[in-house]
């Protein structure tokens, strides 16, 4: 009946917002009116931006990370100390730290954590890449920045044993992230006291 | 620092859908991710249901409904009821009233309900053109489908008021439990209305 009185092309971009995370059938409903009445304010700009993110976004070839420069503003920063490398699940992560200004080095993005129930498995993760990047005599450190679930946990320990023939120290984040806790839903004195108490794994 | 680092272009993205209903900060930042990590499966879909509403979406002139057509899909439709017109503060109440199938009637969207505190006047609302509506020998009955709060019912007074001189019934929605809903957690004003508005069983 909804389709009938709003036309299917308001139905379609409801549908559409529904599979953002964080909105369900009713909240998009609210997010399309809203953003059908602020027409020029909000509805044109996000347009624009959409097709900007389009074009431009790219995943950094080095670490995984996401930019619209590739390699990604962090790659290339000069003072980003090259000696650390930090690896996450996933950008949301690398965004946390960021904001957390937890570290100087550069990142790593795995692109998940381990999970057999989910049907990931290691060649879903960048795992090779970063061995391969732990293998520059450059890289003195490995900071494992995963979550302290059990499949973060996993990983940690899958990417340790990869790392054994790597000339470099592998450390993990102190405890003081919770138990059971996702680094995204941190804040950001919990994740600068983690980064700095950071034990050798 | 999450500028310095996602780019620009990805701050806007976030900036714009913090911006609608139901999302905060975080949760922006999750859609955007989730955006771009699905670039062909949903951003790009998006943008394109996005410009396809600028383009195509209109306020009906007769109604105030929002519709890729306009008179809208409602008020074209032969199979309505012309001699009805309920009257909702939002498009949303007549999205809420039609997933309901609740009336066979036309619709008036007033665009707001009168709120003095957020300096809403009658000026603000489309009043005059329900007005002249009311007015039109073809209908008999204008059903008001407002909110049971302090500003929906200031408003419902409001426009009974001005449709004195109309020869129209004004009637209201009834108060009483909702389907479903459990005594023990309704108001005394809800439970005293559905106990004097009773019906036979
Ligand atoms: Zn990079
Ligand atoms: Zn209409």
């Amino acid at each position: 009946m909804a389709i009938a009185v709003a036309g299917p092309e308001i139905e379609r971009l409801i549908q559409l917002l529904a599979r953002l995370p964080g909105l369900g059938p009713r909240s998009a409903r609210r997010a399309a009116l809203h953003l059908i009445k602020k027409r020029d304010a909000l509805m044109t700009p996000l347009a624009s931006a959409l097709q900007v993110a389009i074009d431009k976004i790219e995943v950094c070839k080095t670490c995984g990370n996401i930019d619209t420069q590739n390699p990604c503003t962090v790659c290339t920063d000069p003072r980003r100390d090259p000696s650390i490398i930090v690896v996450v699940a996933d950008v949301a992560d690398l965004w946390a730290l960021e904001r957390a200004s937890a570290t100087n080095g550069r990142y790593h993005v795995l692109g998940a954590t381990l999970s057999p129930l989910d049907g990931v498995g290691p060649d879903d993760l960048t795992i090779d890449a970063l061995v391969a990047r732990a293998h520059d005599p450059a890289v003195g450190e490995i900071i494992l920045a995963l979550n302290a679930t059990v499949d973060g946990q996993t990983t940690a320990h899958y990417v340790t044993d990869l790392l054994q023939d790597a000339n470099v120290k592998v450390t993990r984040l102190a405890h003081g992230v919770p138990v059971g806790g996702e680094l995204d839903y941190l804040d950001e004195g919990t994740l600068s006291a983690a980064m700095r108490q950071r034990t050798l794994f």
